[in-house]
């Protein structure tokens, strides 16, 4: 199109702290089939059969019609499955949505809005675009919160801190009791990103929807991209108190904004939970040996409980990463390098199947 | 859940703003098979075989990976279609989408959005959740815009306008000369909210897309909810100066905003759109006779341009069509009714198939 315009030429629009804001950049998607794909953090593993039945099962008039507007059924299913009711519960187009919702419904501009260092971009950019100022505590050498974590968040005036267990892009867990702690002494609402929480070893009994029953302030965040290989369908959901849901499903969020087809394939994914439970035990079982490898390699990765292992180089030089990462990506092995602070001499590397992981190694091998 | 909060109880997070405001209410989605439903302007028609086809097509790897993030592929189909470049090019989730990030893109809170009175009753819950006040400037009484609007928009430093043409709920067209003379004098955005412009009569050459080609602050809003028979699949698409959705594109919208499945069945609908043109020469047809039987059983219907029309009943006693509204839904006759000024007298009914609009008039025929 020409930019002709007769009466307004080249004129800025936007909003100044959108102005001067930078978006975020999703990972790379390649668009070559033949690809090691181990750096957007997608299951390795399909959908269960159930949701490929519910996709072949929608029909025209689905379609046609708007959906349920609040997801009422996928509600009643997700509250089922956890032990809450559905007005605990708030289905979200992705876990994007709930992200900027949160800050939207319970942030003034202007306000803080807290996150730990490093963590997920995308939290700076969704509170760029509501202009506020980020509070940023760093975690420890270890990646475990700092004790004074609230009082710091407090001191600041955060009225939202955002906390992403298990932590990314490390994989550490931080601990129910811990968490609860951070709760009980924040002023603000803790709305932590359970993203990859699905991938976490049974053993460790960990369930942070107790606090969603104990603290009013506590939202849960949970998405279907990563545990029911569903990155597709772009579904999320939040459980927290009736404070923090209601109005959310009553006033900020899109009117309509979970599509008729992802409510539906959303509902047969929890049904049909075993299914999607059996690939996050093949994905713990390559995640050890993994990580057992990668460390014979002499990388150190710290334990993960997510799907993906944080791999620090040998050598502390901060351009072996990124070389390794770029030499990876001409043999199209895909991972992830983050040209941060702490980051510089690590690669964040998705647990793919059996033989991805054994062609990354392979390639580490040649490569080191 | 029991709200036994042992730290925080009965707190509210909420901002000011939005403890104040009341959300949207959608029309009503009866959960009963058998009903006439005329209320929420769907099309009565199912979509294009090929849309289905594609449905049909999408496998278990398309919803395990991440859709393209920024739906490149839709957006070059689009852009052919209306003679721009994919840049000028946004895809949505819904329409409602696009609404709500013109707002938080371009409008910073406590600046005016500027909306004609009545309208979409969407429009000022979008702007109290981002703290703005609205300027409304009322309609001539034959549902026309005022000749002054700019003028009334810029005195109240308007930032954003919104207008939905064809007008609802009244169904009237505004034409391409009025809409250029209001964006060349308005000094902020426009939003033309175009969801029902597919069912305008061919014959009267409407093209808003020239305005986007001659003004820098022109949008235009798309959905495929009524014109493609698609309002379960929430997809819509913005088309303005790279200026106006640059931003959007690249900053202030979710990350990966529409699903996969939804961009696949939006690219088939744009291919397909002449098995879609057809549903709208049927709506038309029926949107005629409907009128013409309306007028005779003593309503009055203004010209619609839309996809549904307005009828005023003969005594403009306001419970009258209340009460009309009300007995319809007894029949299992769904209608829309506003209870706001200037719309208590009225019902806003979406045509329907023959039988549907039949068992309408047939109703009135016995209540009236």
């Amino acid at each position: 199109m020409i930019q002709d315009s007769t009466s307004k030429t080249k004129m800025t629009f936007e909003r100044e702290n959108i102005r001067r804001m930078t978006g975020y950049t999703p990972g790379e998607q390649p668009d070559v089939a033949d690809v090691v794909k181990l750096n957007t953090n997608e299951n390795p593993y399909p959908p269960a059969g159930a949701v490929i039945e519910a996709l072949r099962g929608i029909d025209a008039e689905a379609l046609r019609r708007y959906p349920p507007a609040t997801a009422r059924p996928f509600r009643e299913i997700a509250a089922r499955v956890h032990g809450l009711s559905p007005e605990n519960v708030i289905a979200t187009n992705g876990g994007d949505e709930l992200l900027r919702m949160t800050i939207t419904t319970f942030v003034d501009p202007h306000q803080p809005v807290g996150v730990a260092e490093p963590s997920y971009s995308l939290y700076p950019v969704l509170a760029a675009i509501h202009d506020c100022p980020v509070v940023r505590v760093p975690l420890n050498a270890d990646w475990s919160i700092p004790s004074d974590f609230a009082k710091r968040m407090n001191d600041e005036g955060a009225k939202l801190v955002i906390l992403v267990n298990p932590h990314a892009p490390s994989g550490r867990l931080t601990s129910i009791d811990q968490l609860a702690c951070i709760a009980a002494d924040l002023d603000g609402v803790l709305l932590i990103d359970e993203a990859y929480v699905d991938f976490v070893d049974p053993e460790v009994n960990h369930d942070a929807v107790q606090l969603v029953k104990q603290y009013e302030n506590v939202l849960l965040l949970r998405t279907l991209s990563k545990g029911y290989s569903l990155a597709g369908l772009r579904f999320g959901y939040g459980m927290g108190s009736v404070s923090l849901i209601h109005p959310m499903l009553t006033k900020t969020k899109d009117s309509y904004n979970v599509d008729v087809v992802a409510q539906r394939l959303a509902e047969a994914a929890l049904k049909s939970r075993g299914e999607a439970a059996k690939t996050w035990t093949a994905v713990r079982t390559e995640r050890k040996r993994l990580t057992e490898r990668l460390n014979a390699l002499g990388f150190s990765c710290p334990e993960s409980q997510s799907n993906f292992v944080l791999a620090r180089m040998s050598e502390s030089a901060e351009a072996g990463a990124r070389r390794l990462y770029e030499s990876l990506k001409e043999l199209n092995i895909f991972v992830r390098y983050f040209d941060q602070d702490r980051l510089r001499d690590k690669l964040r590397i998705t647990i793919g199947r059996p033989e991805e992981n054994d062609a990354l190694l392979h390639a580490l091998e040649e490569l080191l």
